[in-house]
């Protein structure tokens, strides 16, 4: 089995069986612990390589890749560094953000303090991942059920 | 480094620096791609080995791997098989039911058309992962940042 150089997913065998899957697309581009980690780290405001790596304790090829990958699938774009300084920055792009509720639904799950929190831009109110009917009331896990499409 | 048996993320390493950031302790669980396709197809009714097998195009040592991982974490329990014979078959526990959101929020990002979706029990609306203040108000992904907890 062809293991992808991103290291999680075995891309090939999974593009081949579930390609038609948008849970494993996802996954192609973010189905792996420390891409999701690094995407975690940019969301809260690391934006260097060094930051990156001190918050990860990640190896640097390791990092390398995973940041390349990430750009390259548009999840992460490169910007001149915002002290004028030589050093590349990276930030997330829209798409990136999108990745938002992914985390959070991760972060709920597991139920632990975190150092940080997600909150509405003016406010500060804060925010969660709630599963909701398309006319917007709260079902909970118990109500729902999935069915073919 | 370290790599943990279940593939997608270096245990030790992690466990070790964000033992604290229940992002990170999530992924120690499912932060695999083949461990979430797992429950994915767990979800939409897949009870048997073989079944998971077929479906998913995995290789067996790597299947009875994340099996016998989510089973142990509480992801998974075994039950007896439906018709009486002599099969394990495998079901969500609540806590496996958690990671719905999270399954919900991996497809809604991709976007792409999926054979199944996620319905409410009674009814048949469809329902989807949505950034909710905590009283209730729709968030756009354009209208929240992450603050210090």
């Amino acid at each position: 089995m062809k293991k992808s150089k991103t290291g999680g997913i075995p891309m090939k065998k999974c593009t081949f069986k579930t390609a038609d899957c948008p849970i494993a697309q996802t996954l192609e581009v973010v189905g792996d612990a420390w891409t999701m980690l690094v995407v975690r780290d940019a969301l809260v405001g690391k934006r260097r390589f060094g930051e990156f790596e001190r918050s990860l304790g990640i190896a640097k090829n390791i990092l390398t890749d995973r940041l390349k990958n990430l750009t390259a699938r548009g999840v992460l774009r490169q910007v001149p560094a915002s002290d004028g300084s030589a050093f590349r920055e990276y930030e997330l792009t829209e798409k990136g953000r999108g990745l938002i509720p992914v985390i959070i639904a991760l972060r709920q799950w597991s139920g632990g303090m975190s150092h940080y929190k997600l909150v509405e831009s003016t406010g500060n109110k804060r925010v969660r991942v709630e599963l909701r009917t398309e006319d917007g009331r709260k079902v909970g896990l118990e109500d729902v059920r999935m069915v073919a499409a």
